[in-house]
């Protein structure tokens, strides 16, 4: 069941890379790196500083789903747009499992509480931002969106319920609850964070 | 013999990581960084991945030749430009040489022959889209050239070829030619592939 | 006396990075994730090529001092501008400080001189690198300033005292003091290598 949201979330976050790559004329297998650092990057990066293997790397499932998925994107007709409503609430989806996910599997390699809440964040988020690098960008997590925000509140959520003892699953539904409620709310009404001011 | 290639692989990146600090008027010190990630770059994320020791701590020769090409790079009288069809060639040699020993060294360290493609993929394209990254471009090679298009399939052959049972270094060699002959067809007729419609 | 110097020049590049943020009218909590990365970056990024546990995942007080120094950073009022003159001193302080304590760092995981050299300019430099990347910038200090360079010969002269048996802490001040003073000196007189010439 967690393995196939899992699957869900990779595919979902795929597709983001693969549409990056679309409206940056990239090549198809251009579209399909970008697809893949979007989809594994947090977690790559995540198992890369927890000293364990990296999923995809002892499962090549994952690596089979982001190929099809980037190939379906490529080819899919674009005559009218893509339907970016169901793409954003599957990316909030994505977003709020990744950080879930994360922060359990950081929490497996017992590391303390603070670094596990790093953990599910950068899951969350970090195959995004490196998405945005390569395609010329500031990271847009970075900038405008309640997004990052949104995963930061799941994790710190997630902490606070496993600190009081409740069952991990439970603890993990309402906090996966939680981020994906922030960020569709936050699409649905255009709401962020006030920004920094620009000094002089 | 595989080792001197390896040293000379390794040249030849640096050279272009040097030559694209010089285009962007970097000091010396950045071309030296430049041609380092260039060079090295996509090895050291292999060798991450796999939890194995980079290849450049066990054996500094690898820092040395980059020094060496750095500066050699730099201080190059540069009246007339580069001879770009050599640097070409070169490059294109870098590529194939890098995407088979990348395989080879992923599929030592006991992993699945997918993972192995993408390990030899990454290992001849990441360090080039790293410094495309510093030099503040969208990687070329998610854009325009048949790049890693031809690395992916010089891997695929040699996944082929190793599954028939054949001779690893034939197979290797075979793969190396066909990753090479792929880019140096696109680069005398400025072939590409066709890029991605831009949605809306 | 070292820890709390170290926690010092965590802070110090902390708040480079939330400065980042907020010329680019970031939301705080990408102020937050761009202070984490210039911070921790360069010793993360050490620390998974050496194959030893970060740091910061084994002693959270690094991410208290990230996420208090963004806090500050981006609720200090800034209405005349922040005292360059003194974040420019302290950051010149952490560079040097970071390169001695990563140079010594990985001569403990007991790699040759040449790679320890490359892995203290690395914990010196790579987190202001990340920085500007994120931040849609080439690198500075690949381009302009002599940083990396005050950097390299800070690491340069600690070899040469280390390989001179000069006890280790006598040899470490001596070359922070060096990049220190490379580096204040080219902030003062506005310094900088020639830059390489743009070819054709």
């Amino acid at each position: 069941m967690m393995y196939a949201l899992d699957l869900f979330g990779v595919a979902v976050f795929a597709i983001s890379g693969a549409m990056a790559a679309r409206q940056l004329q990239m090549d198809p297998f251009g579209a399909l790196i970008l697809a893949g650092v979007t989809a594994i990057g947090g977690g790559t990066l995540r198992d890369l500083l927890l000293d364990i293997t990296p999923f995809w790397i002892a499962d090549p499932n994952y690596l089979y789903v982001i190929a099809a998925t980037a190939i379906f994107t490529v080819i899919w007709p674009l005559k009218r747009g893509w339907p970016y409503r169901i793409l954003n609430v599957a990316d909030a989806f994505g977003l709020a499992l990744f950080t879930v996910m994360g922060m359990s599997r950081a929490l497996s390699a017992e590391v303390s509480m603070t670094v596990a809440i790093v953990m599910g964040v950068m899951t969350g988020v970090a195959g995004g931002m490196i998405r945005d690098v390569l395609s010329g960008q500031v990271p847009l997590i970075l900038r405008r969106e309640v997004y990052a925000t949104a995963s930061l509140v799941g994790a710190l959520v997630l902490a606070a319920l496993l600190h009081g003892n409740m069952d991990i699953k439970m603890a993990s539904a309402i906090a996966m609850l939680t981020t994906l409620l922030i960020r569709l709310t936050a699409i649905r009404w255009k709401l962020a964070l006030p920004t920094l001011n620009q000094h002089r």
